[in-house]
């Protein structure tokens, strides 16, 4: 599993030009899975976003995680995040999970996340969407389930 | 080196509230540097990026690349898509390269991308900025040079 997190001043998504979800401050996280990806993959990225400490405290250092400091989460799925661009001009996506399957757990994420008490506000799964993101800092990271658990 | 990339409707570096830097449509690009990345690995990912096909065609299929459709370019440093998230609730950032390389290597990943054709707006190195993106499909796309030349 794969999250795109951009730590945002405000966030929203909208479909054929009508905003469908928006959050102020939070974190904008775009959402990609892969075969081997389960529900216990997911519930550890779930813990893993809302405790990292990449918000600033009072004396302007990292240290403050969105659980510590409240905020919003805006989750989109986005299974691009597995695009293989090694070869050639054409991205493959053979990596990506299938679209049933990355539903299924793209939907268990955002019920943990919110399950844990945050505002969680969404895309809508496979539609055409702009994202609007105001990336405050810049703080972006990829989190990489695969990565992380080596 | 590491560009987050994000496809986008329109894009824009705010600093202290001003925006100093926009564009239309076109590609949004996070780009962070590491201890082993030179200018030979900037010109190789220079090329790449403008040559992904991730635009679509008449037919609305993902076919068209940056260099035939043409459109702009917003690039950004970001040394925290090096960001290690792996081992607790702080991220490490021993992977990022130092700033004065990082700024070296910044200005020739951009040179190079203006010198083949394409309207590059930029950041301020270093600064803190708000990057405001509408990521239009929403397309996004991590290339790593590490990973893309195994």
């Amino acid at each position: 599993m794969r999250v795109l997190l951009q730590r945002c001043y405000e966030a929203s998504v909208s479909v054929e030009e009508e905003v469908i979800s928006e959050i102020a401050g939070g974190l904008c996280l775009l959402v990609g899975f892969t075969h081997d990806d389960t529900p216990e993959t997911v519930e550890y990225m779930a813990k893993k976003v809302v405790g990292l400490r990449i918000f600033e405290d009072e004396s302007e250092k990292m240290n403050i995680s969105l659980a510590e400091r409240g905020g919003a989460i805006l989750s989109v799925s986005q299974f691009t995040l597995y695009a293989d661009v090694s070869k050639g001009k054409r991205p493959s996506f053979t990596k990506s999970a299938p679209g049933e399957k990355a539903e299924r757990l793209y939907d268990l994420f955002n019920t943990k996340l919110s399950e844990a008490g945050f505002i969680v506000e969404t895309g809508v799964f496979g539609a055409f969407m702009d994202v609007k993101i105001i990336n405050h800092g810049p703080i972006t990271m990829m989190l990489d389930s695969a990565e992380m658990r080596k």
